[in-house]
């Protein structure tokens, strides 16, 4: 069969057309502009694709309570046009066909969970490190929505003792995102994350922070696998240093082997590698689609 | 019908005998002595009563996938006697009911969407502030087990710009139940909570530690509710300051009218009072019942 897959993030659309088995056929990227330039294009690629489902995997805020006047929004972003935009609607317009809404880390764990790193669990994390901080949760064999939906970027932090970098965030200042985002390590260091060499005391740092938000999620949470994917964890070196970071914030604490002594298996990359947010969108399709009963 | 519910805490057991809508005939309490003494005092209390179901929620660190050779083992405490000890096998030869088995807090945040203040919510925390700090968490319809289970209590803090309290959980020093439980407030101010006065600057610096962790816990898990009981939480002038510093941290980012502008009724005290814990063994012991044909 032939599931649409949409990544739609702040910076960029991704989509695809895959099977039921997490294959693609096909991908294509632009960049996110005004909804009224970017959805033609979205409708005008999967237009006579044959597509029997899709799935959508998209930045936020956005409303993912299927109960609610507004399911299927982007809610209250700043971004031009895109505040309080009905996504989800203008989609479904043009292709009756059965929807999966999520956000973009909610798909990517969800994509791990079905094709990557995290196949066949039952509990699961994503937490995405680059232009922003993402945690997207999967626990007891769903996807956690709750309330609003989970922002876990935002988790707060204790201060590395030799780091008086104020923090980027907008809202927070020092939240995760505010001390382990790409402009936060462009801020603190003044160069960006890659032009910094492999041994530079920022990785240290970077990874004192993440291990935090891990730990605390672990303890919160204790799911059965963390994986750690963007732009940021594309330097190889962070995950050992985060590894043993989380090993000492715990301390012995969490009794479990999965922990203790295979922490290489429970800390790690995404199976889909950078395609985990398309991957999930085509999830997410495919579960609309075997759903399709209830859903339409 | 009659459900037998027993709170397994690391003090004392309480015991009681209850029907299908959360009401107790009966109820006893005992110390928690050595597994040989206390568990024939709990045999004996329930023998000859007829109860056609049982709920367990136990102090920890506990066994609690069900799919393991050690299900419903109190696993690794120092505590004299229960370290790797069967707690749930020994009742079950006991009673042959079905049998439900989870952690004390767990227990309660059941409890509470059963009956209590979490009435109707597919996600909702309990916290509990008393001698130790714990977390129950139930998200999507379902109790969070994960790994092993949460230990919430354990939340990393950043520190209060005025304290200096070194912290006293042996494993984390300054985690939130070593900066926030009761014996931290003894430790810190050389008096117990009950003796301070309702204005000292005590329960400031407290709100501010419990208010951090429920901030990740927004954060990370989106609740529906969050319901805040123990013994620490019987001081209510805490309630506010805990909401007020809580809006302080989130700074306005999680944009939903229940937590803007509904804070009274987000933050909660439990609508069980001091018997979330047993109305959740009840609770426990109800769902084990109505799930009899696949877990007998």
């Amino acid at each position: 069969m032939r599931i649409g897959a949409i990544e739609a993030g702040g910076t960029k659309f991704v989509c695809g057309i895959g099977d039921e088995n997490g294959r693609f056929e096909h991908r294509i990227s632009f960049p996110t502009e005004h909804p009224d330039q970017t959805l033609p294009r979205v409708i005008t690629y999967f237009q006579d694709k044959g597509v029997e489902a899709m799935g959508i995997g998209s930045f936020g805020p956005i409303d993912i309570r299927q109960d609610s006047p507004t399911y299927g929004y982007v809610t209250t972003t700043p971004k031009p046009g895109w505040g309080n935009y009905d996504l989800l609607g203008t989609l479904k317009q043009a292709f009756p066909v059965p929807f999966g809404f999520d956000t973009d880390v909610n798909a990517a764990v969800y994509g791990e969970v079905k094709w990557g790193a995290g196949q066949g669990l039952s509990s699961c994390l994503y937490i995405t490190v680059g232009t922003g901080v993402g945690i997207g949760v999967y626990s007891e064999g769903q996807l956690v929505h709750g309330l609003v939906h989970p922002e876990g970027g935002h988790l707060l932090t204790r201060r590395h003792p030799e780091d008086d970098f104020v923090g980027s965030c907008p809202y927070h200042g020092d939240c995760l995102e505010g001390m382990a985002a790409g402009p936060a390590i462009e801020a603190r260091w003044g160069k960006k994350g890659h032009e910094l060499p492999v041994d530079h005391r920022a990785w240290k740092m970077e990874a004192f922070y993440i291990a935090q938000s891990i730990t605390d999620a672990i303890l919160l949470l204790s799911p059965q696998k963390i994986i750690l994917g963007g732009g940021v964890m594309q330097q190889p070196q962070l995950y050992p240093l985060i590894r043993e970071a989380v090993l000492l914030n715990l301390n012995g604490y969490v009794s479990s082997s999965a922990i203790l002594d295979h922490m290489e298996e429970y800390i790690v990359s995404p199976g889909l590698g950078q395609q985990a947010g398309l991957g999930g969108a085509l999830a997410l399709g495919l579960t609309a689609w075997n759903n399709r009963v209830s859903s339409i």
